[in-house]
């Protein structure tokens, strides 16, 4: 018999079709690893091809050498294709019986590496650490506008993913309304807190440390663990152990150790699934302090391995043939081979 | 300057990114039509396969022919590999601190044609509106049973929209919950009639009717236009003119003119993209009857021309690159062939 599960914070529900059940290796089949090189002359994001971006907001590089040159680790600048603009006011208005304003907002690439090829598994842990905090960094320059509510770091990797360029990189999109979906996340912690008087990421983490049965891994200050109502096979969160409502606000040994744990995930995604497509977003608190204190920061990372359709446009309940249980197995019984092994 | 539009009913932002914009000719270029048999031996939905399927629901037949053997025109069939079950009962019940049940509900195939190739744009109005019939007689029976509270008919069409068998076919699936997307919408038409003591569908048909804008056509019962906030390229509705809030209520002329306009604006999305993948859903209300006055029952079509990625998985607001007004011009003056033209 298929399963109905509740996500706990959103409400939402997915089935889980365990009849339709496939095993990891028929989302694996179609892949081989991409064997890509260090530098592409047209790619704008390798090192030597900086004057291919608009110029840099911010980057860790060598000293004494210049902005906008290479000698940098990561790098961010404006993307070029921008959603939103940093100029400007809303100029919020009526059209007919409708509403519109400006895409007032901010639209950077956080370039993770001058390598064309390296991504998050190919990384040392003090590189993934500089992505990091190149995302604390500009989260917390970017919150100073007071025109801007919302804040989102996100990663796209792989065509399936809607990602159109190899180099490893990540986005963060500043928009000037706090989007439904954050509402939506935000509702779900409130109500869980006035019922239960306690965090539901904070009642996560506990269950799932006790449990085990969705747990992939776990270091002093994270989890990583497939969620209960997973929407897509081999869904992953982690959560930090602290309860802190914006991830920018990490002290430097947390982003060591988020880090660490981002590293192993992503690694035992990328052997166990061979670098599978995947979305991940960074999710966070608004910008306005009055809503920070009930948040729990977290990252989600999906797999884009189904393809959602006409039934998920529809109810947004997602129909997922994995079973979380057996996701995070398979994923605490990859083998990262030894000249990537994590040794934290 | 991009764009931030509103949806009037779900409240939900899109942003139109007009800078980034696209000719239509750049949706078409990696698409040639299809050119399939009109019988494939190992479609278990071509005519002459009945054993591949589970026994048929309901069939519109010769006369004297048997079930389950060929002489239909339109059979609808429960889904071999469904997401819901229609036996048993719900069970619901907590499994450590979070919710699950089984998925009891119901899950069937409408198999529009015998032939594997006719798709909409190439059926005659009478066999689409035997589709829509289809439709609302499954829709009648199931409405009976009391364990089922929503009823969503939807269609995926090509690989991309998540379709995996060629042959032309919808899918009718009930859940026993009325999903949060749909509260979402039932939420906002219950605020705008609230608000405006009206309902906000019967308002933009008055204003797209009033401004031509966004119209792509219309016929005596109803309208077909690209919604104010498209969330993506080319997205149109088809809404009724008269108030109703269920689909299946319609009398049997209006079965007529949504056909009618159903196979027009599927040609000209067929035409003028070159067959573009799609998702369309038929938006009602739930079963239960204190919710039905206020809905107004539509459907939303959604070609598959974009991926959505992690900006929009993490706040729900769509990036589109095609202004709606722009999508609906060039819908209108799509030309459909004259063997194809629409008649009614």
């Amino acid at each position: 018999m298929p399963e109905l599960r509740k996500d706990i914070v959103t409400r939402e529900w997915v089935v889980l079709a365990k009849e339709r059940a496939k095993r990891p290796s028929d989302f694996t089949q179609e892949r081989k690893m991409r064997v890509v090189q260090p530098y592409d002359a047209d790619c704008p994001f390798c090192s030597g091809n900086e004057s291919l971006t608009p110029h840099e907001l911010l980057a860790y590089r060598k000293p004494e050498t210049k902005p906008n040159t290479p000698g940098w680790r990561v790098r961010v600048v404006p993307n070029k294709f921008r959603a939103l603009d940093r100029e400007g006011e809303l100029n919020r208005r009526d059209v007919e019986i409708y509403e519109m304003m400006d895409a007032v907002g901010s639209h950077e690439v956080v370039i993770e590496t001058p390598d064309h090829r390296k991504s998050i598994p190919h990384m040392e842990e003090t590189e993934v650490e500089e992505v990091i905090l190149a995302y604390c960094n500009r989260y917390k320059a970017l919150r100073e506008d007071p025109r801007l509510k919302y804040i989102l770091v996100f990663k796209n990797h792989g065509v399936e993913a809607g990602c159109s360029l190899v180099h490893p990189h990540s986005q963060i999109v500043a928009t000037p309304i706090i989007p439904q979906k954050v509402w939506g996340k935000i509702k779900g912690v409130q109500q869980y807190k006035e019922y239960r008087d306690r965090c539901v990421y904070c009642h996560i983490i506990e269950q799932e440390i006790r449990t085990r049965e969705r747990l992939i891994t776990e270091n002093t200050g994270f989890i990583a663990c497939t969620p209960f109502a997973s929407r897509s096979p081999f869904e992953v969160w982690i959560i930090p152990k602290t309860h802190r409502s914006c991830f920018a606000d990490m002290f430097r040994l947390e982003v060591l150790e988020f880090a660490q744990i981002l590293k192993e995930t992503m690694s035992r995604l990328y052997y166990g699934l061979i670098d599978p497509p995947y979305n991940y977003t960074l999710l966070t608190a608004p910008c306005d302090s009055d809503m920070l204190e009930d948040f729990h920061w977290h990252l989600e990372i999906v797999p884009r391995l189904i393809t959602p359709a006409g039934f998920e446009m529809g109810t947004s309940i997602y129909i997922n043939v994995v079973p979380p249980e057996h996701a995070a197995r398979y994923l605490r019984e990859v083998t990262i081979p030894k000249e990537q092994a994590v040794t934290f």
